[in-house]
């Protein structure tokens, strides 16, 4: 089952337009990302200071509705592995009282060693299944 | 020839990797995006006020270069027009010191009326020239 | 008894320094000062989309101790009443694991009409009790 | 002559009320502190990698003029010295079409050694000339 975590808008988070400013939702993902990684034991600010990096390589955001002042929303976090070094987080933003689909999100990451060279760290690498191709 | 604005990386817009915050990409290129509206006499908020909303529908980013505190770099933005109603815009992020491609991103937009419905004002219509298809 | 806020840090609200951005401390007051509104049937974004809108004149604010990513902390907040017009909100922050005041501020604001004149809505009138001074 | 800064307002920093929001002015107030320091060959991000950090002890900002999208404003910034450990910049926001004062603050900080001690790097006292008294 995926991992569930529940937030709430806050107006300081909304722009002129009176709604959630877009770049606040990759706030709100990378915040689901790490309390997902946290509830496995993968501490994201722990890595850093020790200068293991986990790192963005590509986001893809969908805005479907636009979320207001107040709005309680539930971000889901799905973990998907890509390639031997590549993983991904599935991520949907839904408002709460309509359970609307409010973001849908491909974000795909990888780890780096204190050399800035990728590797896997074997936490991660549980984390995130292998596909099993022969 | 496309639109370029420069910028610079300010400290409490990097995070504890000690790199700019992925999500703060989103605020600089949002920025481009209405700097570049404003050179052709389009005002995001002035729209906003009327109830005339500029809007992202997703984005696409890649993130190939991290930029650090001090960094002076520039954004290139170029309207592709994709259907009769929606629009996008290609923005590249380049660090100064070397030319190197730190963001490609890929966003895209509606305009919707004070209804809320897809509409398109003609100075957007202007902006973006048509596909001439048959 | 005051009104009391439970929240957490968040990675993303961390700087260079591995701790919360003083900045941010600002956005954490807000929010605490909007729900204390919200507790009392005050929406400061409601409000605001009627152009009637609660601004702040003066903020002062004790930096005693940084929270760090993951800290759990609530905020307190305690109206006061500074004149016929003026009121302002007593905010303390706590760190939660040792009840360690973090942040000590006293933020003075003003409500303020359609054409921008001070006024005060009843509501705020209540809930800002007048110094029965003689 | 004080340390002046130029700036200007953009889209994603203003709020529902359509204004600057009240946090953002300590973003701007920091990456003026932090320029002045540059300007002088203090590198605020450098020191934090050394674990030398400058942290703020206390803000007090009056709220004088609210900025909008696209306002053009510019900081100026002037060192204090009030103890032999403590500092404090004092700094003033104007709008820059008709110079009037938007926020005027006074930011009062010491730096830390790695063990978190108070210490004044000769740079930091060189910089904050002594009271002189007697």
């Amino acid at each position: 089952m995926a991992f569930r975590l529940e937030m709430k808008v806050r107006d300081y988070e909304c722009d002129v337009q009176g709604i959630v400013n877009n770049s606040v939702y990759s706030n709100y993902l990378e915040h689901a990302r790490h309390e997902f990684l946290h509830a496995h034991n993968i501490d994201f600010a722990g890595l850093a200071a020790e200068k293991i990096n986990l790192v963005v390589l590509r986001s893809e955001i969908d805005f479907k509705v636009s979320l207001v002042p107040g709005d309680l929303f539930y971000i889901e976090v799905e973990p998907v592995r890509l390639s031997r070094l590549k993983f991904a987080f599935r991520q949907k933003i839904f408002r709460q009282n309509d359970n609307k689909l409010a973001i849908d999100a491909l974000v795909t990451g990888v780890s780096l060693d204190t050399n800035g060279r990728p590797f896997l760290p074997a936490a991660i690498d549980r984390l995130f299944p292998s596909t099993d191709k022969p």
